[in-house]
C-alpha cells in the first residue's frame, strides 16, 4: 500500500466582497493557521479575493504549484453571489452533480428549526464530480473535499461557528488519521511587554552570538513583543533553550511562553498563592472583567467586579468619598485607590484593581487630556497607583488601558 | 497641466510570518477596505505573504497589472526579518539609498523617551531611490511613498497604531488633496438579526422583482445577517429605495442601516425617552457592559454593572434571595430576573439587563447544558426573561450570549 503524501504547504483562500469591502475581519487566516502549524504544515500564502468566479479561479491558479493543499473558504451559501462550486468546479474541468442526500439533510435541518425551506437553498446540493461531501453540524452550506493530482482542495462555508469544528472534526482529524499530518514543535515562541523590538532583538542578538543556529522572529501587538525561536530540523532544543535564556534576561518584562496572555498568567499566580480577584472599573467598561472571564475556571479566583460609569455609583457602591472627587476630580490617582480599595471590601477579595481615565472623544481636566488613565492595584501590602498617557481613538484607549491595567497587575504579583 | 490619475483598484500585501502562523489577526485588511471603499476604490485582492523576499516580489507581480496602486504593509522594522524594503526596491529596479534625516529623527525620538538607541534601527534609514518618506509619529519604522509607472505604491509599518495615523493623515490625506480619490457612497446596508440568510434572500427576491437593476450581497456574522445593495452607476437610489423597502419588511428584525450596532442602537433609543441602563453580568462576564461602553458617550445613559460571578456578589449586591438560588440554582430564569430587578434599584435606573449561563467548558444542570444562558431585561414595565442554547467553545458561549442579551434589549426597545 502506498503511504499518502504528507501535506507540507498550505495555501488559502478567502472569497467574499465582504471581506475586501472592510465589512468583516478575517479571523479564519489567524485560525486555519494556528492549526496547520500545530501540525508541521506551513501556509505559504493567503488570498483574498471578490466574488466573482474569474478572480477565484485566478487565486486558484496563483496557488496551485505552491503547495500540497488549497483551503477555499466562503462563498457556498445559498445566494447568486455564492460563486466557489462553480469557479472550483471550471478550474478543475469538473461537471457539478447534484446530490440528493445533501438536499434532503437540509430538508429535514429546516423542519426541525421549524424555518422555512425556500428553493435558493437547493444550489447547495451541488459538488464538483469526484468530491466528497463534508457535513456541516451548524449550518446549511456543507463542505466539500476533493483530491486531485495529489493534491487535497477543501471548501468549507464562510460563518466562523460552521467552518471551525469543521476543520477540527473533519478536516484535521482526516488528515491526522491519513498519517498526512502529524503533531510536531515547529517553534518555541515567548512573550514580552515593555520592552521594545529593537532594544528586544539586540539583547536576543547578544544572548545568541554570531554563530548560533537560532533565529528568532518579531510581532508586536498591542503593547506586547512575541518572539519566535527556531532552528534546522532536530535543533529544536537549541531554540528551546536560547528562549529560556532570553526569558530569564528579560525579568519582569517576560510575559510567558507561547501565547499566554497577561489574564492567565494573573489567574494562575493568584491561585496559587491562594488569594481572590475583584476590579473596579470606569473607562475601561468592563474589559478588564472580561479578559479575565475568558480564561476556563477564572470564577475560582476571580469574584467579580464593578462598573462605576457614574459618580453615584463609584460614591454609592465602591465607596468613593464624595470629597474626594469633587477635590482631585473622578479622573484621578486618589479615585482609583479608593475604588480599588472599595470593590475589594465590598466584593471581599484580597487583591483588586480599577481603572479610571478619559477614553474621548469628549474629556480632560487640567493636564490630564484625552488618553490619561489611572490603574490602581490593592493588595495585602497597599494600594498604588499608576498613571499612564495613552493616544489614540476611544476604542484604543480603552484596549490599550486595560492590557496596561493587567500588565501592573502582572508585575505587582511578580514581586 | 495635467490632472493625476484616479485610483480606482487598490492591491494589499501584508507581509509578516507571524500571520500564516496563526500568531495575530490581521485587521489590517479590513480596515484599509473601509478607508477606500468610502472613496469609491475597490479593494482587488489581499494577500498575505511570508518574510521571503523572492514571495513578496511574486505578489508584487502578482498584484501589479490589476491595479492603480498597492499598499504593502509590515517588514518594515529593525530586525532581520524585516525584508520588504529590499524587496520591493528590488522588484522596482531600484536602488536603496540612505536618509540622514531619518536617522537624526530616529535617535531624537529614542532620546526623547529614554530608550537605548541600538544599530540595528539604522536599517531603517533606507529607502528605494526616488520615494519619498512618510514619518511615523508613534514608531521608529517611517513609512515609504513611491510613484512608478503611473502607480502608487505605499509601505506602511505593521503596528495598528503606526499604521492607521499614517493612512488617515498622511496617505488618504494625500490622495484626497490631489484628487486621486474622492468621497462618495458605493451602497446600502442594511443589519438585521434573528432571520436566516436564505429566508432573508428570497424575501429580498420577492421585494426586488426579476427585473431589478440593484443587487444584493450578504453577510453572516455572529449572529447577524448584512445586506448590502448595490446599483449601476448614477442609479443608487434605487438601490437606497429597495433597502428602505426591506428594512420596514424585516420589522423587529432589522437593526439599523450600515455598520448600526446594538449598542449604538439601544443608547439611542433609551437616550431619546429620558431613561438610563444598568447591567448584571454573571456568565458574560463584563462583555455587554463593554459593547455598551465602546459606544462615544455611553454615560449619558450607561450607569454601570455589577459583575457578580459569585453567589455571594448575587446575594450581596444584587439583592439575589439565597433561597432563589437554593431552590432554582444560579443559572435560572428566577435568578436572572432577581439580578436584573436588583442593579436597576442599586443602580437607579429605569431598565436593565443580566446574565447568567454556562460559558463552559464545565458546568450544567439538569436539563441545563453548557451554553444555557438567561438572559433577563427588567423596564418599567415589568420584568422578563429569555432562555437560550448556545453551541461551542467557552469564547464563542460568551460573545454570542453578549450579542442574544443586545438583541433582546433591543427587540424590547422597539415595543
Amino acid at each position: 500500500m502506498n503511504s499518502l503524501k504528507t501535506i507540507k504547504a498550505v495555501e488559502v483562500i478567502h472569497v467574499g466582497d465582504e471581506l475586501l469591502l472592510g465589512l468583516r475581519v478575517n479571523t479564519h487566516l489567524e485560525y486555519l493557521a494556528r492549526k496547520f502549524t500545530q501540525y508541521g504544515a506551513v501556509l505559504m500564502r493567503d488570498q483574498v479575493v471578490r466574488d466573482v468566479g474569474e478572480e477565484i479561479q485566478e487565486a486558484l491558479r496563483h496557488a496551485w504549484n505552491n503547495c500540497d493543499m488549497v483551503v477555499v473558504t466562503g462563498g457556498l451559501g445559498p445566494t447568486v453571489d455564492d460563486l466557489t462550486r462553480e469557479a472550483v468546479a471550471e478550474f478543475l474541468k469538473r461537471k457539478l452533480v447534484y446530490n440528493t442526500d445533501v438536499e434532503r439533510q437540509m430538508r429535514e435541518r429546516f423542519a426541525k428549526y421549524g424555518y422555512t425551506f425556500t428553493e435558493n437553498n437547493l444550489q447547495q446540493c451541488y459538488h464538483p464530480e469526484g468530491s466528497s461531501v463534508l457535513p456541516n453540524p451548524n449550518g446549511t452550506a456543507p463542505g466539500i473535499w476533493i483530491e486531485v493530482e495529489e493534491k487535497i482542495v477543501v471548501l468549507l462555508p464562510g460563518p466562523p461557528r460552521e467552518l471551525i469544528p469543521m476543520v477540527e472534526d473533519q478536516v484535521i482529524a482526516r488528515l491526522l488519521a491519513d498519517g498526512r499530518l502529524k503533531p510536531q514543535e515547529g517553534y518555541v515562541q515567548i512573550r514580552s511587554c515593555g520592552v521594545g523590538e529593537s532594544m528586544l532583538a539586540s539583547k536576543i542578538d547578544e544572548v545568541l552570538g554570531p554563530d548560533t543556529q537560532v533565529s528568532a522572529a518579531y510581532c508586536v501587538h498591542s503593547g506586547v513583543v512575541d518572539v519566535r525561536f527556531s532552528a534546522p530540523v532536530g535543533m529544536l532544543d537549541q531554540a528551546r533553550e536560547a528562549a529560556e535564556w532570553v526569558a530569564a534576561a528579560l525579568g519582569e518584562d517576560f510575559v510567558g511562553y507561547g501565547e499566554m496572555n497577561h489574564a492567565e498568567r494573573i489567574l494562575e499566580r493568584l491561585q496559587i498563592d491562594g488569594h481572590s480577584l475583584a476590579v473596579a472599573e470606569s473607562c475601561t467598561g468592563g474589559q478588564i472583567a472580561a479578559a479575565l472571564t475568558e480564561v476556563p475556571g477564572a470564577s475560582t479566583v476571580f469574584k467579580g467586579g464593578i462598573i462605576a460609569y457614574s459618580n453615584a455609583a463609584k460614591t454609592a457602591l465602591l465607596g468613593v468619598a464624595e470629597d474626594t472627587i469633587a477635590e482631585h476630580h473622578e479622573v484621578s490617582a486618589e479615585v482609583a485607590c479608593e475604588m480599588a480599595k472599595g470593590v475589594s471590601q465590598t466584593m471581599g477579595t484580597t487583591w483588586s484593581i480599577s481603572s479610571t481615565g478619559f477614553a474621548g472623544p469628549g474629556g480632560g481636566h487640567g493636564e490630564d487630556g484625552v488618553g490619561t488613565v489611572y490603574i490602581a492595584i490593592h493588595s495585602p501590602a497597599g494600594t498604588h497607583c499608576k498613571r499612564f498617557s495613552i493616544s489614540g481613538e476611544r476604542a484604543t484607549v480603552i484596549q490599550r488601558a486595560t492590557i496596561f491595567a493587567l500588565d501592573t497587575l502582572r508585575r505587582k504579583l511578580l514581586r
